[in-house]
């Protein structure tokens, strides 16, 4: 992979933060627990967990809103997120068939740290990562969410096929995990917004890079050279493999996590999470009847004890007026997030000999030439 | 009418305000513009303007939030304020068939007080008033809108047959503007939640007050005395003047505009506005299905000026946890307010002399006697 | 108990089906698994759950609508179900600490019953029964669930300490299960609409039955004869019972359930269920703050397999014109099924002797008589 | 002009209906009323009307769902139109100033044709044409809403600086009026998609047509040739007139109505208007604050009698199994639609002598060309 490997990407016209990562939004933690096994069971799987602050959960929660683009598929907690407009747990990112039990470890958790006398509400999604994982056999557990949990660290972000996004698929690619940042100037400062996404979604057709149909000109059934062993740049998937990879891909589902800095109330956090839309839209997203896509965007910007420490609570906002340069950044963000999860992803076969390839900075590039553009958002 | 005029009530465990009125809140204001004439047309008709602040709506906004029971009628400018949870205007009430001319007179008030460069958006709702009024040849103008807008004051607000209710029907009694407001002491301290309803909803069985079915026992066809001029403390209507009544409430429609001191975020006064359904509810709301049923809360414990004039602002916001209270005095001052509506009118005779006859405090006693209840909560 | 066992209650104008129960809804199926058991760990908890139909929820779904009155609580699936208008899985209602379980299981039931080819999507509700169940230790498992979806029945329906309401407490009374019906006569047609709640919601002072403040009157620190051994008609709660039982609501939650046999439209399902919010309201229900009241409505009246077997599909809806009767009876069936909730259950002590009463029909009988009023909806 | 005013574009990989149009739609229609003054006051404005079927609306009705993504805007009707999922207007579309004025206008002419016995609701959006026209002193009468009503036909949509859209400006272009169509071919057969939009949205930098950053090349200060009178395919725009250009976007509008003819349920309808916003994100649309972004989609594969003329309805729906192919055919035509409301205007000076410039179709081509891309979307 040699340095394709170290290729991330930047869509937009805005500058991203340090690290191009959600990280960039101070106190933000990342954490990840990649399952890798080939037997009993072949599991491609695992758990990704975001934590809003540099704190527990149970000691300190953010504002956040919360948008669905298509419904087919689940993420418990945004009832209360949506009508409180509050955060009350890590963001946890993990297999359709294990969410409930992600969510039940996280009850526990919450326990053990609060104790008896709260409640809980916990924030779990999911993509379906069955192509490459025997995922209907539920082979992950507590442990894995524990793990997930305990090792998130700000600094820089593990992307591909890491965590909830090991066995993903999107655009008919290896996709998984991906994040980036832009920082967006408005007249009420300088923020950052940061995005990570968990990507299954997408048919290879609908894949544009920076405007450009990088998924049509590779085709259905092509995957970049080498990795099929050609010297030919690209060739073309065996018949029994595309369809394999076809069948990947019922229709996806991409997951969403929009971060800020900038002091928004929850109505504001919502609408930030509604743009990640038209990001999501200009690479290529349909929203296809079988997914399931939501955002959820968290401001770091107000933090409170979730047990009121004062009768009145003093909390801070950019006006509204101020706003559409951060309308800009998470748009740009989400389309860099979502290349970076194809980009930071590698080739892997998994459950049944099921192969998802995964697309290379090079193949990008050679389209993008074959268009009269050089690939300025690479940075690999 | 005498002493029945000024029977007022209060539904509930609280205690109201000082003038049980939606001005408990402070700096709250209410106008009306009430058109009562008889030719060239029978208007029976009007405008009622709530101003949050006791400033011009162009020089302080609040915050805002909105919620639907039922929706066959119109409310302008709730798309902005659910999205960005900011009232920019008054909140007007008036006839079904002149909202347009309404929003359109705001427009214009407002570049007149702001100047052209900034945009409006315009809060206005309606009821249906034509079984009184000759409603759809619009006989209201900018006129009457100016006037509601200019007197309004803060002070006893007066009921009934004013202002945009005052051609209504409200469970074929005579129904109108009500108002009443509740103290919510809560751990954040004592707050006031004042309510004021444009009340044209209801069938005569639907209505129950304080748990008792006064409507029912009334009966759809019975008036209360002496409104027809017997001794008989109910009389049986005619016949033709059922069928009249029955011809003024297609399904109707009621508007309630909630006021909070308490300091809310946007998020939280939408469900404050959700709460207002359950006191809707109690007095017998159906919210059937041609009527048109709208919430909107404001709380005026933080205003801001519409333009920022500082990068970030600081709001402030009693927490999710203290709001049981706040929501227990939305649902009584809901209740008590279309109460107040019905105790306020006076029977009207109308377009086509229709004629929509008031229920009396002691037609209420009446019933509630025979139920072996006092009505304490009658202080007329 | 005795007669008070068969005590049942239908409160409202409208008449009920033959069993007033959900069960009404032809095809409509409920199943419960009760887990009570004193070692190792008290449990008091179980799983409710319904069936919209006569068929496997693999072979056939129904079009449903849902609500959220108060969202401080979880509620999976609903996502896909607003915005397709399908639901994809017989709705299950359980503890709070087990929900993730319960989802995962369905997961794997609908494998086993739908092969790999599809995906699914799963309905579940919960309330916190920690008062009486160590619920936090998670006690139950994928048998309860499947004991409650194999068992369910059309027919008279179990009501108070049974399945997912098996530890719940209402109204600081024991709670729990509770059904009913009402026959709505329309434009359209004679439809059924049943409703079938969870409840375990309320402060012992919002009860209000058909009106009448019986929990006020009641009061927050008595309980009804024979409960603690005395002649008197209402003994004092000892201090250190009436502590716990604060401890018990926290402040609660109550799923609601409403099936229809007319034929309606999403749309029209989420109106249905917007309307179970009045009934409620009616017999006290705040939404408080740390309430998660959801409802979730569907009707049985257009049925399709869940792989389209048809390029185009009837189905059939009532006219929006006819809907108030379906409204009213949506609200007193909900008010009813509470009502049924309560009498339903029987005393019931749990963990850490902690004891919730029942609320007998004697009881309420008593209030109702010093308010001078029979209590004809009470056919027990 | 010459063949630029024939050169109109389709975006995508779908096929266009014949007309590129929202009228491919059957039965769909289309008036304007196209309001151009000098004296006494400047007005470069007037009203658009889209009739969903060719039979009168107070004759038929269709189903359809709303989506608004950004609420910086009016939009009168859709609380109805969302939760009875029910179009009973046409859908008309004016300046921002006018909108009232428009909306008591079709309640005027509802009762003409329709007689008293019946409620209406009217749906009405708007866009701010101030810079072009003097708006704020609302030049728009009824008999302009009467003659797009009366004038509407099926066949070719006159596009650009016509109807609602003729003061329009886009991208700090000249914008307005724009339509085009999809063909989506399903597993429920062939189902075309229409989508018109009034485009007064958008930052010269943001525009993107097929990919290809035209707005950026073309540069905020920069016109299209040979508008200024050189023979420079560029030049430079004044620096006054590019202070005034900024000035005509406080931050725009867009209104955006999408016709199917594929058989919808209402939820369905909202699905559809939800893609819209990733073709609006694809040609560079960011939903900015100050923006009012809403989406009406109905489909002409149900209509019925407003007074239900069966008991019970018989509707068609596609499964939502096959809607894929609809939301692409959605997000094409949206993006197409605004190409050509682009294309299909001409420069204009208006209030003030303030001028917006057209974009052309050689400008666009230029920059495709230097991007090395030929515009096979440009049919002109």
């Amino acid at each position: 992979m040699g340095d394709e490997t170290a290729a991330r990407g930047s869509i937009g016209q805005l500058d991203t933060g340090p690290l191009n990562a959600i990280t960039d939004v101070a106190g933000v933690r990342v954490g990840h627990a990649t399952v890798i096994e080939d037997s009993p069971i072949v599991v491609r799987s695992g758990v990704t967990v975001v934590h809003p602050l540099d704190v527990g959960y149970w000691e300190q929660n953010v504002f956040a809103g919360f948008h669905r683009y298509n419904g087919f598929g689940e993420v418990s907690g945004v009832q209360w997120l949506d009508e409180s407009g509050v955060l009350t747990s890590p963001i946890c990112l993990t297999s359709t068939y294990s969410l409930g039990m992600v969510r039940d470890t996280l009850f526990a958790h919450f326990l053990e740290k609060a104790g008896r006398g709260r409640s809980q509400i916990a924030v779990v999604a999911e993509t379906n990562d069955f192509f490459l994982s025997d995922a209907p056999r539920q082979p992950l557990g507590p442990k894995h969410v524990l793990q997930a949990m305990d090792t998130a660290t700000t600094g820089p972000v593990a992307e591909g096929n890491v965590g909830g996004g090991t066995g993903d698929v999107a655009y008919l690619f290896k996709g998984g995990i991906g994040t980036a940042s832009k920082v967006a100037e408005t007249r009420s400062g300088s923020f950052t917004v940061g995005v990570l996404v968990q990507s299954n979604h997408g048919q290879r057709d609908d894949l544009c890079i920076d405007g450009v149909p990088v998924g049509r000109e590779l085709g259905a059934a092509r995957v970049p050279y080498p990795l099929l062993g050609s010297d030919d740049p690209y060739v073309v998937m065996p018949e029994h493999l595309a369809k394999r990879a076809a069948e990947a891909q019922p229709e996806g589902s991409i997951i969403i996590v929009v971060a800020t800095d900038a002091p928004l109330l929850p109505v504001q956090c919502r609408r930030l999470a509604q743009r990640a839309v038209a990001g999501l839209g200009r690479i290529g997203g349909i929203g296809n009847n079988g997914s399931g896509d939501f955002v959820i965007c968290f401001s770091t910007g107000n933090r409170f004890a979730p047990e009121p420490a004062e009768p009145v609570s003093n909390v801070r906002m950019v006006p509204n007026q101020h706003f559409s340069p951060l309308f800009q950044a998470t748009i740009e963000a989400t389309e860099s997030a979502i290349l970076n999860s194809l980009l930071g992803a590698e080739t892997m076969t998994g459950r049944n000999g099921n192969t998802a390839y995964a697309l290379t900075a090079s193949a990008i590039r050679e389209v993008m030439e074959a268009y009269g553009r050089e690939a300025p958002f690479l940075n690999g």
